[in-house]
């Protein structure tokens, strides 16, 4: 069977990219001492302030956001930390903070549920924990969990340290990171942002700062404190990936062209597009109420044989991804986030529709 | 003064990058869980194993070099770390091992000298260490450590893991990883490999494998045994810059049409011309017996003003780097290695010495 070597991405990450994003990759690098290195360090920070809405320091991190949940938690937990999860990726996040020698828990919701504000308020009353982790939008599910009622409980709790992983929905989903009161929030660039992998952003509170100061063995690469000591002269403590700033600086020129409203309104529109097929054709594997504005997960409800799916997509040059896990053959997922057109979501999910009608002859 | 936005880099880092490598930096990316990045993975660590002479593990990784000096720590030191010192960098990565809450001692010797098989003797023959780190090539002080020597010591202490800093040495100069019993060999991309920065690649012996799995708090981002659960089915355990992958893959490919050894003679050439430059016209500021092949530090004996030098060269296009703290305004730095050519270096000096000549008016 012929292979399209390079298919279009419909997969959770990394995510399609624009031909304009790819060539800003190519531009020949300068000195990250020089001053037009720190000019733009201030232009990609101040852009993503207005995208986070926030007054956070911003980190610009030459790593996966993998590394982020570990820089997350060695800077912030002092007593012990509370990990939420409702599916591999939040659940992975436990383990990270536990190889990094930090006590934690692990609280799970079955695959399919949502982080609720009453799980976690459930066990952040028992007054244990000085930290917790809360992933926004689970890919390997499709649910987003309620963010906005998840942070007003967080209120009750100033002494619990809110980390955030926005990995899949950071510039996708307004998330006003002020108004929240989330510590620290992180991503990585190769989803929502649609850039090519290799490069992550947080942004990190005043709190979380303070937290860093009493934490010891935080290493350096990861630590808050360098960050910030470079972040204050538009620096970064080592050589970072210049083509993933060049990439991110045109970025953000490209979003504030499509207005940050419009592009939060095409995701949620992409969204509906996706979900409402989904629930023609099969049904949505999440609760309907929290199933994801960046990536539909489907149930496999028509029994299709999904890896026929995924290799005659292939053919004609779409790569998905089938059901991660425990959900493999189960689900399959589409992504639709970064700069997707709703255009290129109804042409993938035309040919979605002949391709099962073809098998199913 | 007009500043010329993108001069050529004649820095330590990031170096200069050819087109041809550029432009693989924007080939659209591929998904990490695919059987085609899995080909490509063999092909750069096959390719890496040649140029470095090691059957060892490699590992690709999304970070700087510093997350590198990090990992190597981490993954390798029970008992009490010796970190060898003779620059800012060398010393930095002593910084970074007591960061990571490992017991370490700093053992330096002056600026310009280099780190020598006696001194490490002498020290190792305590038997407080199980490890030593050790930076193969100082740019801050243009000194290239007397590697093989080193190496030969190093045999007596079987016990003591043998972690090496090569960050402006890898694929410029020979270094037999297997022959010289290195157990940790780290380098980043923008330096020797003249790839732009974000990413590092690092070689790791069944003995510090083992270590590893004795090693404790090592987090998850750089715990070896992690890399090598993924390196052992061809894939990164995060979505890794698949850019610098390709990049990387491309550069193998010019380095084996160049062929290995014309590339170190190509250095050895290089160094030749940019130290019989520096001692006709200036000094070299190390021992001349260990004058690094890829960096010349200068010795500023003509006191000339540096800033002026550097910044008429800026205007011609070139960029240059001044001394590295205490040795500011005492010495320059011109790096020589990676894709520059002879004719490169040539014409940088003629328009150095132009410049000087003006000066000196």
């Amino acid at each position: 069977m012929k292979r399209n070597l390079k298919p279009k991405l419909f997969i959770p990450g990394p995510t399609h990219v624009n031909n304009d994003i790819l060539e800003s990759m190519s531009d020949y690098p300068i000195g990250h001492r020089t001053p037009e290195f720190s000019i733009l360090y201030d232009d990609i920070v101040n852009g993503l302030k207005k995208i986070l809405f926030t007054k956070n320091q911003i980190f610009l991190c030459t790593c996966s956001a993998t590394g982020l949940w570990e820089a997350a938690v060695r800077n912030t937990v002092l007593k012990r930390c509370a990990n939420f999860a409702c599916g591999a990726f939040s659940k992975r996040w436990h383990d990270v903070t536990v190889m990094c020698g930090i006590k934690a828990d692990l609280i799970e919701v079955e695959l399919g549920n949502p982080i609720t504000a009453e799980i976690i308020d459930k066990t952040l009353s028992s007054g244990k924990y000085d930290a917790m982790t809360f992933v926004h939008n689970e890919t390997s599910t499709g649910v987003m969990s309620p963010i906005n009622e998840v942070a007003k409980i967080m209120k009750n709790y100033p002494d619990v340290v809110f980390l955030v992983d926005m990995v899949s929905s950071m510039s996708s989903v307004k998330i006003p990171i002020d108004d929240l009161g989330i510590d620290v929030a992180l991503a990585s660039v190769q989803k929502g942002w649609a850039i090519p992998p290799g490069f992550s952003i947080c942004s990190v509170s005043d709190i979380a700062l303070s937290r860093s100061s009493k934490c010891s063995n935080k290493g350096y690469y990861f630590d808050f404190k360098v960050l910030e000591k470079y972040a204050n002269r538009s620096q970064t403590p080592s050589t970072p990936s210049i083509p993933h700033l060049y990439a991110l600086s045109n970025q953000l020129k490209r979003i504030n062209s499509e207005g940050i409203e419009a592009r939060f309104r095409r995701h949620q529109d992409m969204a509906s597009i996706v979900q409402s097929w989904a629930k023609e054709r099969m049904s949505l594997f999440p609760d309907d109420r929290y199933a994801s504005t960046t990536l539909t997960c489907v149930e496999n409800s028509l029994n299709i044989d999904l890896l026929m799916l995924q290799n005659l997509l292939l053919e004609q040059g779409y790569l998905i991804s089938g059901g991660y896990g425990p959900l493999k053959g189960k689900t399959f997922r589409i992504s639709h986030m970064g700069d997707l057109m709703p255009q290129e979501i109804y042409k993938l999910l035309g040919i979605i529709d002949q391709i099962i009608e073809e098998i199913n002859k």
